[in-house]
């Protein structure tokens, strides 16, 4: 059967953004489409220009007979400032204080619309970066990690506090966490991640960065190597950093207790450039 | 700016299919594109007939006033099949077996195509179910949980092992592990699930089933009712289920250590409908 352009449209949108950074040829598309190559370029043309104009990201044309289209996934800085500030909006929500200053952001980090927002940020961010897997720590930064893959289309690997037999064998090492300084233990299935891999480490919340330093550390066991740091928020409140280069969302500047008041601000998302 | 229907189809291809499940009314495009509710209709009908064609889902149109169109994320019979197939596949390969007979399957689990796939076949098989949240327990069905709550617009709530100062208040049940009999704790921090809510449990790997019926137990604490369970793989060799009404895409039948074997079969995706 022969495709309208407009069934072809509609098709190829959903086609591409379920394969960020995926090269698709030419070819491709016209075999199924059944539609010669002149008419695919101008559907791509067509494409690119709304997705440009709606913010939903670009697309890379590489020419050539192994050529194609990539779809690189791209948040708009209006659309990320009106986001980000919504996120600040949500998370200084005095309902959210727990005993001891801590923040509850579970139901934050369990909604897909905010968590997939997130995740096309951070993507956004990390859009150039050449990156092969990201890397978190279980449990609460695995939503927003996984939201980050989908749209750099790399797998996760997940670091857990203890070692489980559906793991396999696995390297362990010890860090200090950051802001308690007690001695803390991480371990990550030895096949989970190939030597020489560049990996982009995502978590919810750094204070003084102890945890993420320990992914780090763990980089070197496995020979891969750093390709960046992203983060939901930070916290001023750290001391001593120990970690500096990281992107992140939001800044959390400030938590009374007493008063019930959190103060958040936006983190270095667009001053980190 | 006024947008011709090329650019309108893209961006609301883009439009419906980040919120699926979401009631979007003819006033909202209308508006968003300067464009006559009828040039509207038009384009939703062309869309509608491609996503039915294509495999992507339906369009379901609620007439009146207060109506407007929804994606329904479905994947055909075909696909499914094809995909299933494929999981068997990969699930069946020996390089898998790790002492004692369980199987690796992190990488799967954190693969973002092979885990948004899951989540649509799963999010098919429930599309006409209704469901506030999705349940899992922690660590490696959360993936899967939040594709499937991504392809049905709800959220995610997380059961884990121990409770955590950065979750409240929490509610703990002691369960027994259907295989290991040995007796466990699940917990749930109080606030992330509402009275009444009805909930779909996703996991990974069912056996016996223990762990799944821990989390239906859990429900009854916080008054919410069971809409459904759905597991990527199920296994064969439990001796007695504790859980019988479940959606499985792939179904462990046999681990054979010595030879290497692993022997897996389509679940009852298909016969469970």
């Amino acid at each position: 059967m022969k495709f309208r352009r407009s069934e072809r449209l509609i098709d190829m949108t959903h086609y591409l953004l379920e394969r960020p950074k995926e090269l698709v040829s030419l070819t491709f598309f016209s075999e199924k489409y059944e539609s010669a190559k002149s008419s695919i370029s101008e559907d791509l043309a067509i494409i690119k220009d709304t997705f440009e104009k709606q913010g939903i990201g670009s697309l890379q044309t590489i020419p050539g007979a192994s050529g194609g289209v990539k779809y690189i996934p791209r948040t708009n800085k209006e659309d990320a400032k009106k986001f980000i500030n919504e996120l600040c909006r949500l998370i200084a929500d005095s309902d959210r204080l727990l005993p001891g200053g801590y923040l509850y952001l579970t139901d934050l980090l369990g909604n897909p619309q905010i968590v997939s927002k997130v995740g096309k940020l951070l993507a956004s961010s990390f859009a150039d970066t050449d990156i092969d897997v990201i890397m978190t720590v279980a449990t609460k930064g695995i939503s927003i990690a996984h939201a980050t893959a989908a749209y750099l289309n790399v797998p996760v690997v997940i670091v857990r506090r203890d070692s489980k037999v559906t793991e396999g064998s696995t390297v362990s090492i010890n860090y200090v966490s950051g802001s308690s300084k007690r001695i803390q233990t991480m371990v990550l299935s030895k096949r989970s991640l190939n030597e020489g891999a560049k990996v982009l480490i995502v978590d919810d919340f750094m204070k003084a960065g102890g945890t993420v330093k320990g992914m780090v550390n763990l980089l070197d066991e496995f020979n891969a190597s750093l390709a960046g740091i992203a983060v939901l928020l930070e916290s001023e409140e750290a001391e001593e950093r120990l970690v500096d280069d990281y992107v992140s969302l939001v800044k959390l500047m400030d938590v009374d207790v007493k008063e019930k008041k959190i103060k958040v601000i936006e983190g270095n998302y667009f001053t980190n450039k």
